[in-house]
């Protein structure tokens, strides 16, 4: 009790004990008796995201009204904060991955191999981006310009977060990318797990509703629409009834497909190359390339209200 | 007009007096002979959850590094911080309520008393969202541990925001909860009513385009993927053909239930206890315990695309 | 190279230089030999919006203590700095379609005119904004006052955004326009193209994922569920494949129409007064006046799971 | 004890402890039996004397760019608020003074009255501040401009604040006034007690270190250099040998009298209309009109260094 | 009026009203019949200052952990924002000055001219704030590096304020000059004249009070304590009795002199080479060369208090 | 070069290259050969400062609502987030006196000795500022209460300032101590360096221009007002020319001594208990207790200005 005789108005002193006992008990059932250790700051992600684009596109995303003689500078100095506060996040991810609060020397090589790695992948990941927004420009009527794209379309603000996250996923942070790969989820209703592989001049139209799974694979210059899945059709469970972990369980959709909106396609099936999957469709079967995939009748009847016959 | 004679850019003078009238025409049309009583603050209810937040979950959703000696007062700090503020914004609900510009005595108990109603729920709060993480970690393959799931998943914040607002809205504060609820549908996408019931062990994957209905009621250990509805199937008129407010419209749904994504549930149906609702399903009817409902037939025709035979 | 000699950790230079290449590059692709101007600012967009809805609606969306006294200057105050700071981002649209670095005096009678016309138009969008917030506290059971219809509905949101922005797209800028929808889009999951023309006493309830496309024609009293698509059905490709762009492509509402959940609708296709149109239908013909269009058959079937028989 | 047997960094639970007694101890010495009410803020007067600026002279302490046709509404919406917030201000002093939790129905009243009161006076004040400014414009060789003077001199932004506080110091809100001086005092060094009366055309060169005490009374056209003091000479005690607190007891300088840098003037005494009083110059009597007053002798002597002789 | 008939609290109306006129009278009387350009920005300005002390040193007044391959990114990206904005802020100076409401294309140059200017002096700024740092490090038996030199003393914010003023002044930027210093004369209670002329190894110890005037010079070595004036002892006026502006009316003190605390030095005297000025020494003349300038007696008598003889 | 070929507006390049040089010219004069380490933070040493006040007096400097039951959680909670921020900030200064890029464990240890040094004298600390702030009370006929003088008066900032200070100096931290009493020194124009020794009941008025030197020792119960200094005489220099530092050589006041404006005190004297040292005195000698030392003549004579006899 921390005040004795004190008036409780709302009755901190009791509220705040049994939620201590809570605390414990809930650390004690995950055997957790350390104090458990900081993990990655989605707020410092989302930073790091934004300067990232700013590195990548300085002219659109960072300062628009940069003189040439300064362009360089911005993007250097944009370039060492961004990455020493992403050395950061990974740190804490290993940190918290190790149960360890504080970083070793080894962590620390670690995790600045991963940010190194990182850094290497940067002007890829902008050489990737010109394509998807090329892509975008080009499938888009409503389009009138590729900066227009850029700015404003919510799939490639997806796809940027993604094309981070799914480096740091497979540099070994995968946390992080998950945590980068929910900012853009709730800023655009796009859910990319980080570990989905996706190939160039990728567009994705809309977009609120997308789901792409851990293990999905995605060809070159694939259009997908608003509320598409591409789903684990079922999980596998172990001998002890437990989940199976990162098996490959989601779709291979091959190069120049076009998946309509709200089309579902579940397990580890191929979409073949070229192929179009119609709108509302539910798949959860391989389609040979060049494939037109559309719902097999009509499904509507119209009648006249208050029609007699 | 209040400068006779300045020089006018845009009309201001004009607009300002345009947009009076209508201002004074709208109340008028809605019978609001009195100035119209200040609502609660959307800004201050985000305020009010993340630091509920903090106070549930110090170590992840607060200041992570608290050493043992600190952790209770910045539970008992924050939450004196945000009972208090919870209290004020409960008393502008009650005077919007009563068409009042300043809280009563008795109101002010009435406040009072949801407040401190809602403080003494908070450890249940708090177990409930213990449970909820824990599903979530069990049912999804790519979680890998359970700070990531409460740190990561929309859910969970749709979750934990849900159980706010509906101890809220159940001791009388609709306003309030509701507000709070659609702080959690912009972030996330999900739309829960808060006036849903809902067990524990709850499970959202991905969330997006989740809506569930006033008067649905969840059991435990219900797993329900994206874009998921229980919505109603119609809406009760009374005999002046105004809608019939607050009856019973939509599902019940039972323990261990699963709902794929994109399913459609309508109506005061049942879906009984352990059944599996396939993706995109549409149902309008009760649904026997242990039913697997899909759909029935193969919905999709493929071809080669311009390919002859 | 900055400094000759000094110890590279991350290897700035090296990617500073890389990306200088394809920033080059990027342009030289584009045919874009000189400075890229500027464009309209989102962040500065999205505070214009917010300040719009504070003049439109002083009282819930600006400052609600303000005394009568008070209001008209409030207004005023508001309108002046909004519709300056408008001006300043369509003169930024004007400069960015013509490749300019600074506003000539031509370009910037222009902007004036297109923020002037803008000014004028808002004492009518106040009242299609009555209208909508009356439609949905009409047509929901769940809502108790227009008030709390105002404040917490993300349809509400969406539709004043939407009227700011078709106002302005049909003004001359298309640019702010979008930008302006698509800060409603990462709000609440309604993704309504600013071309769309839509009448008076429009309802969209729950609104995540609905999504409306740029040559739509919606009518009066027209309430649409989530997840509803009115889209294009294919994309017209002139003589030399590149897309047609700007031709009549979405479907035309009628009056009194309603729309459930899921219906996806396509092509330049109408859908007469007063028809209904069921929860996940595809539609991509013409339906009569007084239509209720519905699924063709049961979609479902169930089975007690692991049931003998 | 809040968590026994917590490890203890810093001994946080002894450290309340004592410290909570020494705050019991000193509310007892001072006979504070029941918690001590809130006092007026500092941060929300700075807010106050900026906004009061703002209306004085909008065009230059406000918003530079305002059109003719917007300068009456920004001028009217910023009074509405600043004098809200004064009059919440003055509250709390009365509050405060009469050891009142909340504020009784007169009370209020009598703040309204004061912050009424206050609110007529701003065109006298400003008319002086104009007078103010003017003196500096035709005092000092080095001003190129009195807009100038308004935005760059320490001394205008000290007269500003203390025609303000005075105002606020006679119609009965001496705490709000004293935190005003002080805020001035803060920024320039200029010391005021909001109990001095000071005429028209009051201009203070550089200002650092003037002290104006409380009863002090200054003519109209004064100018007063940095470091003067105009202070009282002893304190007079009662019988119980406590401060007799409120009487004259500092100087009081007639019209156009002027004050070099480092000047002490000390007591009740009458420095006569037209004086000069020099620099560092050490005063405790009367002075004629007329007079100049200077030191009485060479105070240097000067050698030089190392010389012989 | 602007809402005939509303119902007036604090009788907003009638004060727009009076101050309106009053801000109309006051324009009148200084026959400003056109609307008054915008001033440069004090807080614009508090902001250059900083970014040009990280510029300068950047390892200690801007970001202190840059590690060696971004220093020269860092201070490129600063110093381009921060020229860019001066430049600004020039040229709003001399729209200022010539009473114009934009910028002519002559104008901008003259602006340019007057930015490049001062970047082209910003090496010799840093040389000799070097020289101030050494100077004070090595001045003061309290300096224990010179590090904590350039952090905490006032005296080098002062000096280094100065400098940056003092360049601006001579380019032509007097305006903007004079606001610097007040900004330094706020934080440090030093008011030192732009116009000054200052040699290197300058140190100001404690500085509170001092003042400098415009035309004052000082040479190389000088040091100075706090409440020391170099001031003008008296103003000419011309044959129309208005104060002559700009000549030279204040001390030359020439290299190696130190004056101590509360020293007053009036008029264009000349304090040779070497000498020292004891405290609170009163000086209207020249002083030789090698010269000791203290008071010329004892100024005090002490005697026992209440003590008889 | 960074960018061979690209325009130069403001010759970033060549200023980045100037600047540079001067920078590791000026490293390696102070012979600086490795990377300096940072230092600790004004920024956060002023919100450390604010922090302490507001656990000291957490209803007059923290959070004047809290109710009983949440004061002593307040407290404990910002003790320790305001410990663990200020044992950063030792933790800095003992790297930066090292010359050391990071903390070795030892001195890990010896940073959180000092701050654990600092925890424990708290509450002789809040002791003492209370027995300075009733000093003020009763020695100021102006105050009107002792809450007034805590939130108004500059002095008892600065005494507050002082005492935290001091104890961090005598600990081992005199950089952190230094800072702290600079940000009162530019907040109040009051200058005590943290190694003076200042007894309980200390009422320093006004202020504004106070210097008091690192060695001086002041008694109990005593009065200071504005442009007072207690410094040295003169440097001693060792044989090297070099100035000797640390050595006693300011002012010792003895108990209930009254120093009034401008006194100027230099040297190891001894100001006898009880003394009253008048304004404007020059001392520098010992002064016996009790005595009453003022100046030796009038120093002023006045005349009546163009008067004959």
């Amino acid at each position: 009790m921390i005040i004795n005789g004190s008036t409780q108005i709302w009755g901190i002193n009791a509220l705040v004990s049994a939620l201590r006992s809570l605390r414990l008990q809930s650390l004690q059932d995950r055997q957790c008796l350390v104090h458990p250790p900081k993990m990655p700051s989605r707020g410092q992600l989302q930073q790091i995201v934004e300067n990232l684009g700013a590195a990548l596109f300085p002219n659109r995303l960072g300062l628009p009204d940069l003189p040439d003689e300064a362009i360089d500078y911005y993007v250097g100095h944009t370039l060492e904060q961004v990455l020493r506060e992403l050395n950061r996040q990974v740190t804490l991810e290993l940190q918290f991955k190790n149960r360890l609060q504080s970083a070793s020397q080894d962590l620390q090589s670690q995790s600045s191999a991963i940010t190194q790695g990182f850094a290497e992948q940067l002007p890829k990941i902008r050489s990737l981006l010109d394509s998807d927004i090329q892509a975008a420009y080009e499938g888009d009527p409503a389009a009138s310009s590729v900066d227009e794209v850029l700015v404003c379309y919510p799939g490639v603000a997806a796809i940027m977060h993604h094309r981070i996250a799914h480096a740091l996923y497979q540099l070994g942070a995968p946390l992080v990318a998950r945590i980068v790969a929910e900012i853009a989820h709730s800023a655009t209703g796009i859910d990319i797990h980080p570990g989905a592989q996706i190939g160039d001049h990728f567009f994705l139209d809309h977009g609120t509703g997308v789901v792409i799974g851990e293990t999905a694979v995605i060809g070159r210059r694939v259009r997908i629409y608003q509320a598409v899945t591409l789903g684990a059709k079922r999980f596998q469970k172990d001998d002890n009834g437990l989940l199976v972990k990162g098996n490959a369980r989601h779709p291979i959709v091959e190069d120049e497909v076009v998946i309509y909106a709200g089309a579902t396609i579940l397990g580890r099936i191929t979409i073949g190359r070229g192929s179009t999957i119609g709108g509302n469709v539910w798949l959860t079967h391989d389609v040979l390339p060049g494939s037109h995939v559309t719902q097999g009748q009509t499904r509507t009847e119209s009648f006249i209200a208050g029609g007699g016959i």
